[in-house]
């Protein structure tokens, strides 16, 4: 036993000349989230804790999607989302729609573990925050160039209707979402995502990262899943929890349960998505559609493996 | 075929004086609000037109917590929840934390017809309320005295901490969140689900009434399903997805996979759910583990059946 392993993801979706220009960059931020987990499961740690630090160590990075780095909405403005969930307790927590809170997915582990609340959003999320005095930053700290040019190119028109804006949203997704799954030294797993959301999205736009059973699911009957993607197919298909659904009821093993649910049930559709799970004997499943899915894992005493683009695992 | 049929609830949850007060109220508004899905059904509409219409008037109702008649949120403010979806294309909308609209359920299916999103929260929401022209009302409409006792007696204290508020809120639910399955004609389901949230909860919190999965599903290869109760517990299930998969992978008709996950998988909770639910062939399902769970049910040709405590269906 003792089989802990950690893998993250850096969202899927299209390639693009950003990705290839910071592709170093991006696997040397994939290998530093993977180390913050590893490091804290080698000790002895929880798969919660490593979950949280892989993903706060991607939120700190402004090559991701997340944190730091968060896409600019309709507005210009920051509007994030996180959840996490603990495989052995079920217990979760969720925020949708957080300003200035410099690591979103714990502050959704704050809410799981000091409230009897999951969910929380827009300013009630960040009241809690500062009732709870967890760090702030302004809002200049999560504003990179990148993504500040990303929404300057976009915003042509200034009133758009919601549709057009979403459409040039789904066709124009920059990098994605984070997220990690892990399972520890006491066979326990857990799973957490954040997200910046999507350029130049609606303003109040609640992602699917922040969704339990969507973007985050946990079961030590089963799996963890962290899910990247186009949240409007991710949602429709709660991705997080059928995969769990499909190993428990069908009996299919985690990487046959994404395949199954990635490429046969959604099957064809426009969307692009992904997803990265670790059961609870230590085998990992990832898959997607799309052209690249970042992505990285490492397994007791083995090396780092990080991939972008559609391999084999 | 052509067995058509709606199924709405009030709320699961204790028992309370109020809800013995307004017995005859509340089986006239479940009566009301059968009808005004049956109607459409009748008229060969559509599952998502009669949920919606259910829904509607049971938000127009004051005796339920949904619409007018919303609880009253720790600030004595109303933030109201609701989804839909349409289990053909599996296309649906949701809404959170959102105030002014008289008709949440109807904005979250404004929001999956005419976006390309699905879920928006806050001043977003209402921003696109207020784009599209739908029905708002003055803060006033919303509160009921009922409700209004409900938000003082509870508010003993001025600083309260979260902590405090939520436990309180779990032991402090008047009535609940409302909802609606149907099948019509053409052999579609759909589901909806519409809720004020819990009296005097954290500002901000969101319910799992707006969480596509947990609160509402409908897919047209199982069921449609909308769930009421202690929303924490309803999100670490993912009923809504869940009774879809147990019947999708485990193979267990739509009454079972209810009884299976509330009374099987989620014995011994300390949290009080509830969920009604249709499959394609008409046949219903109602379950729950609470004293009580307003809901009524009328199929083609038949009368409106209406319950309110545990008895078989």
């Amino acid at each position: 036993m003792e089989n802990y392993v950690i893998v993250v993801h850096g969202g899927a979706g299209p390639d693009s000349d950003s990705i290839k220009r910071n592709k170093e960059g991006i696997q040397r931020g994939l290998a530093d989230a993977i180390q913050c987990g590893y490091d804290i499961l080698e000790e002895g740690g929880s798969a919660i804790n490593a979950v949280e630090a892989a993903v706060n160590s991607l939120e700190n990075n402004p090559l991701f999607n997340a944190g730091k780095g968060s896409a600019l909405n309709e507005k210009a403005e920051v509007q994030m989302c996180a959840s996490i969930m603990d495989g052995e307790t079920l217990n979760s927590g969720a925020v949708a729609m957080v300003k200035n809170v410099k690591n979103p997915v714990s502050l959704a582990r704050a809410i799981m573990e000091n409230t009897d609340h999951i969910y929380l959003g827009g300013e009630g999320a960040l009241q809690y925050a500062e009732e709870i005095d967890i760090q702030l930053e302004p809002d200049s700290y999560f504003v990179t160039q990148q993504q500040y040019k990303e929404y300057a190119k976009k915003r042509k028109q200034k009133f758009r209707s919601v549709r057009e804006t979403a459409l040039e949203e789904i066709h124009n997704r920059a990098h994605g979402t984070v997220g990690a799954v892990a399972l520890d030294m006491e066979g326990n797993v857990a799973a957490a995502t954040s997200t910046g959301g999507t350029p130049n999205s609606v303003f109040g736009r609640i992602g699917d990262s922040s969704m339990i059973g969507v973007g985050t699911y946990a079961n030590n009957k089963t799996c963890a899943v962290s899910a990247t993607g186009d949240g409007e197919y991710l949602i429709r298909s709660c991705i997080g929890n059928s995969i769990s659904c499909i190993m428990r009821y069908k009996n299919m093993s985690v990487d046959k349960a994404l395949t199954h649910i990635i490429h046969k049930e959604n099957k064809g559709i426009k969307g692009e998505i992904g997803a990265i799970a670790v059961d609870t004997e230590g085998n990992v499943g990832m898959d997607f559609n799309s052209e690249r899915m970042h992505r990285a894992w490492k397994r007791k005493g083995k090396e780092t493996v990080i991939k972008i683009y559609r391999e084999q695992i």
